[in-house]
């Protein structure tokens, strides 16, 4: 029985411009309602996660920064700054990256858009300066080693004394993979990449919010 | 007609623990389609309307901090911090309020819980430091004195070249006062408070979000 959803936002419970499915959002409140628990893991910011908390009206804490940072009542960062904007610094000196917005609302992690045709020179020097990169489909990040999605799921199980097979996570991009792991139940939309749809026990037929909203509603199924 | 509805965000297109109503934001969508500017303008922080900027998928600029900052593609702060931070201070130095988490993301206004029963006192003390005092319902905030929702209205009016019979506002708390003047349309979800029904051109019978709905789906009669 799933006690446990953790879902990625863009692309997963929005369309593909990143706009909200109102469906998904019914769907969640009522799993919720249920008793079931609700989080949320996504590249973007604590406070973007503090507002879908507040709007969608989620009791769990949600994850920001691909997992690196955490919002309940209060803010937990479990990563820190020093080598994502030092990486960033690095790229943004040899012309290879600009800054995004919400950069300025980061913890640990920073958001690029690579110069078009760097792309590959940026993942190379990754290693060298001791971070991962990942992509949301949306946007670039720079991570710190071992901050990731499956880092949140991991944090939720140990928090919610869960077994995994009680967790249903539900992703689309491949920063989901980390938590795409063997023994949690695994769900995407119609437009996942196919790396999560080979790993996945349910690929919908409906993409984007509708997808995900139709997950939501057969939990029993799991 | 109606071409720009400037709307409140708390306690008028949430119910009253805050949870967005999904009615609300399917008209928001519906009416945007329709060619007319939506926007929103909150006591809450830059970060968070640009989550609702990006999750309604609104494409007006949103107001933060009570009409004192403006996201688009990018931000506008139309005033200082200075005089906020400089009262707050005073207020956490006499025991008379304590800062709410949103105030690391605020760009010209502070947030506060004031210690109980010394509200009056505060009131008191903001004319000697040049700041306005508001209560979105939610929460306390520390202004500049001028800013307030009257001034975004003001900005949008201007930005979008209309005439102010082309706009209606829609609020139910006493800092959406400023936005409630002469030459606009306005109306109310059921819960606003008494002052602004008694200047509405309209009074829905429903409360919140549904009253916001209802408003939405009938711009035709205003």
């Amino acid at each position: 029985m799933i006690k446990l959803v953790l879902s990625d936002v863009d692309g997963t419970l929005t369309d593909n411009r990143r706009v909200f499915s109102t469906r998904a959002a019914e769907e969640i409140r009522k799993i919720q309602a249920h008793g079931i628990t609700v989080s949320l893991v996504s590249g973007n910011v604590i406070p973007v996660m503090y507002s879908l908390r507040t709007y969608l009206g989620l009791s769990a804490p949600l994850f920001a920064e691909n997992g690196g940072s955490m919002i309940a009542d209060d803010i937990t960062s479990f990563f820190s700054m020093e080598k994502p904007a030092l990486f960033f610094d690095h790229l943004q000196n040899k012309g290879l990256a600009r800054g995004i917005l919400t950069n300025r609302w980061r913890l640990c992690s920073m958001g690029y858009d690579p110069t078009p045709g760097r792309e590959r020179e940026i993942l190379a020097l990754a290693g060298e300066f001791q971070v991962d990169i990942t992509n949301s489909g949306f946007s670039w990040h720079i991570l710190n080693q071992g901050q990731n999605k499956g880092f949140a799921l991991l944090h939720l199980i140990k928090m919610f004394k869960l077994r995994p097979e009680e967790v249903l996570v539900i992703g689309d991009n491949l920063n989901d993979m980390p938590m795409f792991q063997e023994s949690v139940k695994k769900a995407v939309p119609a437009n996942a990449e196919p790396e999560l749809k080979a790993k996945a026990d349910y690929v919908s037929k409906l993409p984007y919010g509708d997808g995900a909203s139709e997950i939501l509603s057969s939990l029993d199924s799991f």
